[in-house]
């Protein structure tokens, strides 16, 4: 079943670097424990691409195209493709009382952020650090492993992915929509004044349904709030 | 008639320093200009204040209190009720190559940051700067001239004038309110999405009704966009 442009798909991948292994993102909780990088904030669930959206590496999404659903495929991207080549040049030494005027400790294999630019640690010696503002991914050939859950038909449930994905904590099952006539009617959950920044995540919600879903003419964002103690 | 503790009031007002008669702040649009601080994005009308609230200085509240609809009042209050008397311990001498290393060029009369803490620049000679970091207003009397123009009793009007006062985009006029037992649904303007923090804004609005207002049991809040281009 090939997928075009345009398509919702609910994904499962884990990127790993093909050096060694390492678990570099993951929707698996299991995995992102195994590996280091649980964070708490993060939903480990499957995620919502659309095909043709750029936010999948391209020899991603082109695999992705030719797979069937609940099937898993691997794909290795090269650093041309992916965080491109290291370049040395980004390496650079400087003094140890530079970065301590700053405020700022360094210790080894740990970030720095100077100028808005980040660095890591590679060495400290005799009053010089050794800073690599290379992205931690150049130079690295990536091992994506994707899994499609499913393919989003019904256009209720693509409304539903579409907010969520802005707003994690909008859960899919607490949003109600109605659809009639191109008009939609979406009440949120109860929490959605909680979502600090709602007008932009509204906003953005509304640019993805214009460009990927046809036929709406209307939206309707309903939130009601009980005012009981 | 006497106004009390909770009451909606529409006031206009300007504040100026006893002692040079300056305009340090100010509703009316004329105003700003004529001083030199009008800024754009400012919204020069009316504005609410709840009395109790805490928002105006204590003998401005007070004053207010025993004020009548369009009467203007004149209140003068001394720096221990405004902003403080200057503390001399808080103006600083700094070397001029300190505040040079930390890339800030000193003029006279202009504010400087220094970590996180503002300060004015009272004098510059030879390498050294005095930077004072008493409050701007600390030591003046304030005089406060307040109108009130009116005094808001309606609840569909005092729930617009909330929620102008949290995002004054969302003009009072383009705001619906209906309210049925108890049970308030409050459409927003359309440009309710361009709002960016519109979920704390709305969070902050609920608070002020539960605090402020009595028997509303329910708020339902409606966003209607429509998608044509």
């Amino acid at each position: 079943m090939p997928f075009s442009e345009g398509d919702f798909l609910l994904i499962e991948y884990t990127v790993t670097t093909k050096e060694d292994g390492k678990v570099v993102d993951t929707t698996s909780e299991e995995e992102a424990k195994k590996a280091g990088i649980y964070s708490p904030e993060e939903e480990y669930s499957a995620k919502l691409v659309i095909l043709g959206e750029g936010t999948l590496l391209k020899p991603v999404e082109e695999a992705l195209k030719k797979a069937d659903v609940s099937q898993e495929i691997v794909v290795e991207v090269p650093p041309e493709q992916a965080f491109g080549p290291r370049d040395p040049s980004k390496v650079r030494v400087v003094p140890l009382r530079e970065l301590v005027r700053r405020n700022i400790t360094p210790r080894i294999n740990e970030v720095v952020e100077i100028d808005g630019q980040k660095a890591i640690v590679r060495a400290i010696t005799g009053g010089r650090v050794l800073l690599d503002f290379n992205h931690p991914l150049a130079g690295k050939t990536l091992v994506f492993r994707v899994k499609i859950v499913k393919k989003v038909e019904d256009l209720s449930e693509k409304l539903k992915e579409l907010l969520h994905r802005w707003a994690t904590s909008l859960r899919r099952e607490d949003i109600s929509v109605k659809i009639e006539d191109g008009k939609v009617t979406i009440e949120l959950p109860k929490t959605a004044i909680n979502v600090d920044n709602l007008g932009a995540v509204l906003r953005l919600f509304i640019r993805d349904v214009k460009k990927y879903i046809k036929d709406v003419t209307e939206i309707t964002f309903i939130e009601k709030v009980p005012l009981a103690e």
